[in-house]
């Protein structure tokens, strides 16, 4: 392992990635930001798409652009579908929180199971998630089987198998697990799934811009992800909603919007859903907050995922080649998979005192997160983390160790 | 009845809010906009907020904004609660959509009143109200009675007391119809409600900052209501709910998501919902989207909701007696209540055409609302609608009226 800065310079010179940096703001050349999977950097073009957005958009068309803004949310979801998660046109729509939306999706995949009476979800599963799942299942009188995997390996297909039985409802697992990066297997998990007679529904949060998502061809059938990690949508951008095409009419939004109704503006007597994945609106659909994320996205897209996917390995292998060289003698311990092909984009470093530690390396101009009970979690936006960023966090990183901080 | 256009100028010299205008961004000062409860106006400080928000708060602090962002929801809920909803701190919050907040507080509702079978609601309450409600009695095996009142005077006291009995779990009624702008009586019915022992849920859309809302003092239990239209928080800007203090014990968010549990970053197994009115929130709060409610909630309070109120009565009054002046000889019926107690800030005008009407008034550079079957809805913001405007606005429909339009 080569550890000398000229490497990091090196790997950046070869980036092909590397003008993609110049499309995001960066007030601070100083700070290394290595927290874009908890809220991505802003894109220079959407200050510029907010301002024209709220000035002209709303300010000067005024209630005249809703003839644009009804179609928003299945525009930007469609753009996710097709160009980030492997999906069809007409799957996805922008949409509400993760968690409204995780909340609602599973709400729907329980009643269309209705004879059921278990949900599998992981411990290590995100933290919203959860909770979303125990008021379900207390609500309703069901139990919850948890599966207590490796907590570097995630939830593996065989944790997966081994709780699964024609009693299980759905599945709902995270596909990039939050903390570790593991990635679960989407697709042998869905086919378990499948077998049993259970649905699936997944966090694509921590996947969603940092990694291809196969839905279409792993069978994903239902799924929900946030924009403001990779996605550059902004602090509390709108969330997302996938409901696979075959399911869009046998599962019932159960939060029966006027936005989900055929012919909304009829305000008619009666409710009857609007065709295909309109049915999943709700309220009012959030024109600001989606404008941000269409522009997020298009960065995205124009990078190509198979190329932030190359980039994601190349960061985090580098990352752990730090590690075992630097921090695995002063005790740390590497809490992500070491095989890429397992492993998103970020990674987690697990120490006795990451509290202290993350909150030293704050001070000193480093930004990772925090991540109970003992990781300091590392996180690359492949479209402006550089390799540099790479070696100076986890340069200071051994350096407060050694130095007793 | 002084019809003449110098009489409207005399009424805007003498309004003690007039200057308020001059806070909101008017690009087209030919444009006559009587849809500000459809969407409000983009005030001047919003725009500078938002770029202030975006450039700074999220290009330059990052992930560290969330310093000040997670007080967000309530400070801007007790800025509405306490200045213009006549509730306590600590009792409402700016989050999710109506649609989404009015399906939970319902769920909630029939939660802590799991023995009854019956939600009542109003025929002519707005959809989404209408189409939540129907989901949640198809999904529970409740019956929803419908209250058909005169469409003028809306759902009344005796109205509802006909359909109450110890079976009734939830009354659900807007505060001020969308369409007649009748003002139910909060307080008369919520007493009613609560000698039956049902809750009551109110949807705010339309009272929020154009009338005064006694929470308190008239014994609401829960309420929701948009920011989008009196508020003038933008294009699908975040809502509000209000949730009593004595009951927010009593009752569960169905929703239990990691804004709203105790705790919330140590992320630990198993919910634990945090105190007071925060366990209400659910998914990461939509940040750009509560600053810009909040400097729209500036303004209403500055001027103040008394103020507001008296210049909505003026307005309407004003804009009835150029109706029947000028609209009735020529076919038209109000919509709308007569007596000012009973009456919200708009004013919708009955004619069988009125859809043509509203196109050909848009087309005239005049923005009302058309709301099915027969009205044409004038809605008048007191903050920046000025009396010529209703003037050139009625005197434009009396006119393709006559001509024939």
């Amino acid at each position: 392992m080569d550890t000398t800065l000229e490497r990091a310079e090196a790997l950046d010179a070869a980036d092909p990635l590397a003008s993609f940096r110049d499309r995001f703001v960066i007030d601070d050349p100083d700070l290394v930001y290595l927290d874009g999977n908890s809220l991505g950097r802003l894109p220079k073009a959407t200050a510029e798409r907010l301002a024209t957005a709220v000035r002209e958009d709303w300010g000067g068309r005024l209630i005249r652009g809703w003839d644009d803004w009804l179609d928003l949310p299945v525009r930007v979801g469609d753009r996710i579908g097709t160009a980030l998660l492997g999906a069809r046109p007409g799957e996805v729509i922008v949409a509400d929180s993760t968690t409204v939306n995780f909340h609602r999706l599973a709400v729907a995949a329980l009643d269309a199971r209705g004879g059921r009476r278990a949900i599998v979800t992981d411990r290590d599963n995100f933290p919203t998630d959860r909770y979303v799942l125990e008021g379900l299942a207390a609500a309703r009188g069901l139990a919850v089987r948890w599966i207590d995997g490796d907590p570097v390996a995630g939830a593996t297909a065989e944790d997966v198998a081994a709780v699964l039985d024609d009693d299980v409802a759905l599945v709902a697992l995270s596909h990039v697990n939050y903390r570790s990066a593991a990635i679960a297997d989407l697709a042998r998990i869905s086919a378990l799934a499948h077998e049993s007679g259970a649905l699936t529904l997944w966090d694509l949060c921590h996947s969603v811009g940092s990694i291809p998502v196969q839905a279409t061809a792993g069978g994903m059938d239902l799924a929900v992800g946030c924009t403001y990690k990779y996605l550059s949508g902004g602090p509390g951008a709108p969330a997302f909603l996938y409901v696979r095409r075959e399911l869009q009419r046998e599962l019932r939004n159960p939060v029966q919007g006027w936005f989900g109704r055929e012919d909304q503006f009829a305000m008619a007597q009666g409710y009857a859903a609007a065709p295909g994945i309109r049915a999943w609106l709700t309220g009012t659909a959030a024109v600001l907050g989606i404008v941000a994320v269409e522009e997020g996205v298009r960065i995205v897209a124009d990078a190509g995922i198979e190329g932030i996917r190359a980039k994601g390995i190349a960061l985090t292998e580098y990352a752990i080649g730090l590690h075992d060289a630097w921090l695995a003698p002063l005790g740390c311990d590497l809490g992500s998979p070491r095989d890429a092909r397992d492993r998103g984009a970020h990674v987690s470093i697990r120490h006795p005192q990451a509290r202290r530690l993350c909150a030293a390396l704050i001070a000193a101009g480093i930004v990772p997160d925090f991540r109970a009970p003992d990781s300091v979690r590392l996180g690359f936006a492949p479209l402006y983390t550089r390799f540099v960023d790479v070696h100076e966090g986890l340069d200071r990183l051994r350096r407060l160790i050694a130095g007793g901080a």
